[in-house]
């Protein structure tokens, strides 16, 4: 985990732009603690609650990289601005308005990004007119405009290469236009948020990019190191033996409940001859490929975690091991 | 969720075995309250903490459907045996040697199955000689044999029809051979716990059958609903639109860490015109397939839960609704 931290502060120490970590993968206050240590310069969120998390534990400039829309969250947001420097994503003008209005009502400002669809097709508006449309629109209201955010999800996971370099410029293109269009017009850009764990130092590197959201590169798992080979998975779950035939399989006490199969099947690290076969709701049955494999029921055995965001979000601590012993426990208050 | 209470309890008024509904599926001890009120005869659960709380809560017989291994897991489970009927399951020598050696300790005595592989091959012996031997010698040891398991795991999602009948005879035929065997040789067999929601009423009906350990039918959900049609889905999530174009798609705030997408996507309740493309970690990202559906960013909608247990799993409270009201709160706390 250190390893991974530093590798990515050491490539934001080469760049103009600068990293935000995104919380919704670990959740840990103390892990966020660590990269804003690390030259962070605040922290990314997905809810509402790893906000207030946030803030509550002392971090005070976060970007929640989602919309917000319910009146009841949209006023705890507005309550949230009063101790931090905390920014919203709106991509629609009535909501845009909601905010406005509740910040007024409490003699606050509320700093916003307008959310650009660069090709995820998730949240955000397609770039160009609807984006520049909404900036000035937001300003009008009242609201604080402090730039854009395109997330360019679908580009994440391409393997490394020139294809992956063209989608993400791709999705950096129209942001840009954007970016200039409203900068013609006299409204400051303050921050351009992009990016995650398998695009940070393309998007990284990309002129106008102010900040990148990637969060994964910390824990990292086994299946983004498919794509991303520059950070090393260090998060598993141990698990115990609970069952074994003579030389068919193992069954371990961890399931899908424990462990996330979202995106694949976790492997069993550092055990040579033996593979996972599947993971039921509290169980994990594992192939043994080589007799002579070194089991018993009771055995401790790690498995990686495959989908790190979906596992963690299982939990209620992260142990920090060094050399074997737990040094820390990392709670998962996000 | 009422209905599907009243008719199982209606089947089980019908036949000899008993049902002891699993626990795991809603990790609700009032709902398990519920059950036990409808004519269940105790509670099964997947887990330690499961039992515990199951007895914490005043449930005072309960099968323990999984091995426990682990030393200080051993010394908790025989200290629940001191005020609960609690039924652990074994299938290896080494662990009934622990167990017995620790209730010997604390003066206690406890009660164990055999857990036999009908055909799942997850935990289990293979039926017949293994069975019969694991059996008297947990006897031998001094923890009190009350009779077998046998989880038909990999029955309970075929289809209706006489292949799945005969799946079911096919795992039962074996566990009754080894209950014959252990009879034969002057072992009680109490208790003969098999099946789930999908073999309910088959392996319900077979002979020498004593308990049933199905539990989704109670809040049922759209995975199941595919091959038992016996029962009413009754388990959704309600979500908010926050973000939506004219007529491609809308996005929800609901997404993999609250809405379980392991054993498939979840679709949308009681709306016409729309379709779930799939779900990211925090987003439900929706097809507009009728451009009239009259959908705005902040309405709500419910989304069908697709495999309740893994998405009880991400939640702390279960609303009961009544006619479009909260009648009642269930916590959710296995």
């Amino acid at each position: 985990m250190e390893a991974n931290l530093e590798r990515m502060a050491a490539f934001f120490r080469g760049v103009p732009a600068k990293l935000r970590p995104h919380f919704k993968n670990h959740k840990c206050p103390d892990l966020a603690a660590r990269q804003l240590g690390a030259g962070a310069i605040g922290i990314t969120c997905a809810t509402l609650r790893e906000a207030e998390c946030l803030v509550h534990h002392g971090i005070r400039s976060v970007v929640l990289a989602n919309e917000i829309v319910d009146a009841a969250k949209i006023r705890r947001f507005v309550e949230l601005t009063r101790s931090a420097d905390a920014i919203v994503c709106v991509d629609n003008e009535m909501i845009a308005g909601d905010l406005a209005r509740v910040a007024r009502d409490r003699k606050t400002q509320v700093s916003v990004l307008v959310d650009v669809d660069v090709g995820l097709h998730r949240c955000g508006l397609p770039p160009g007119e609807a984006v520049v449309r909404l900036a000035r629109s937001v300003a009008e209201k009242g609201l604080r405009f402090r730039g854009l955010m395109g997330y360019e999800g679908h580009v994440l996971r391409k393997p490394p290469g020139p294809e992956k370099e063209e989608a993400a410029a791709a999705a950096m293109r129209p942001l840009m236009e954007s970016r200039a269009r409203l900068e013609q017009m006299g409204m400051a850009v303050e921050i351009v948020s992009v990016g995650g764990t398998g695009t940070y130092a393309i998007s990284g590197s990309y002129p106008g990019v102010t900040e990148i959201q990637a969060g994964s590169y910390l824990l990292m798992d086994t299946d983004y190191r498919k794509c991303c080979t520059d950070f090393d998975p260090a998060l598993t779950v141990l698990t115990t033996v609970l069952s074994k035939t003579e030389d068919e399989r193992i069954v371990v006490d961890v399931g899908l409940k424990t462990l996330s199969c979202e995106r694949g099947i976790p492997a069993v690290k550092d055990l040579a001859g033996v593979a996972t076969r599947r993971l039921t709701a509290e169980h994990g049955i594992i192939d043994i490929q080589d007799p002579a494999v070194p089991l018993q029921v009771g055995d401790r055995i790690e498995m990686w975690v495959h989908y790190s965001d979906a596992t963690v979000n299982l939990h209620e601590r992260i142990y920090g091991v060094r050399n074997g012993c737990v040094e820390e426990v990392f709670r998962v208050e996000g």
